[in-house]
């Protein structure tokens, strides 16, 4: 199963994408950042970044696209620059018919890391372990793009609800945990 | 000089089309508010708002596109709907060459009533007026998009400053106007 991840914004958007395996493993196929240039008028620049991820789309060709979902941030700004990003990359999907899966960045961290609270630095290392990466090679919007494609192979993707996702014995033990969190 | 607005959004996004004489008069070509079906995935929902406002497009031929700049609201999540339908008229505009303005709600507003803090009402008002259309006929999504057109047809747009849009004689008077105001 391939997978593209796609941190989005308008001055650097991260775009990993990722072979996941049947035994969970997962290897890198691509890796890049796409950036437009600010000088340009804001409907030239999501032109720029579309022309960028669909030449990676027909290239790579991923069966699931991950994008991270987007929440409020103190700059406005910033918000709607990621919003257009991120439609740019919603439009690409769907003309193709390729699924698009939204992870939340403590669903990507928490995949990655095991915990919803982990810092940049802890990501990027997981990352870099996940795919046998050398290390410090990584600009941080690439490292969250693979992240987001790795968490999409984990947790699954296409309207698969985790919950489903999860076997029998494993729900059980999930259960468990919450009692002993109730518990404690 | 043909002109069409968009007043974005995914649920509701309104578009109006008119044209706008040498004489200043603008007349109405179209008027529709595209709706996409809350029921399907986001995006799906900005791949069909692309198809039908693509359809638009090649069917009226627009010179220009005015798009409502957006700012802050208190509902992140209409925010981001409206970035993202934003975004999608963007890249539309851009792909074919078509020049694209930005207009803020007070610009709008100020266009067409002479003040910047006119109401919805007046608003509906004017545009009717301007265009001659019937009383009590159009969605408040679909009278935002013919503001945010004339507009544009009147504060000069793709890259036009207000200021270069005024002849030497209209300088005069604002600056006048200007001083009265320091004055009071």
């Amino acid at each position: 199963m391939r997978i593209l991840g796609v941190d989005p914004g308008l001055t650097r958007c991260g775009v990993g994408i990722i072979d996941a395996n049947a035994d969970r493993s997962v290897s890198l196929v691509s890796v890049t950042v796409l950036t437009t240039d600010k000088d340009l008028e804001l409907p030239q620049r999501l032109l720029q970044l579309r022309s960028e991820l669909a030449a990676l789309i027909e290239e790579f060709k991923p069966e699931r696209i991950a994008v991270e979902r987007v929440f409020a941030q103190h700059n406005l700004r910033t918000v709607m620059g990621t919003a257009q990003a991120s439609a740019v990359a919603f439009v690409e999907a769907a003309e193709r018919g390729i699924p698009v899966d939204m992870h939340t960045p403590s669903e990507v961290k928490a995949s990655v890391t095991g915990t919803g609270r982990a810092n940049k630095v802890q990501v990027a290392t997981m990352v870099g372990r996940l795919l046998t990466l050398p290390e410090g090679k990584l600009l941080p919007d690439a490292t969250d793009a693979l992240a987001l494609a790795i968490c999409n192979a984990w947790r699954g993707g296409a309207g698969t609800a985790p919950k489903g996702a999860l076997t029998p014995a494993q729900q059980r033990w999930r259960d468990a945990e919450r009692q002993a969190k109730k518990r404690g």
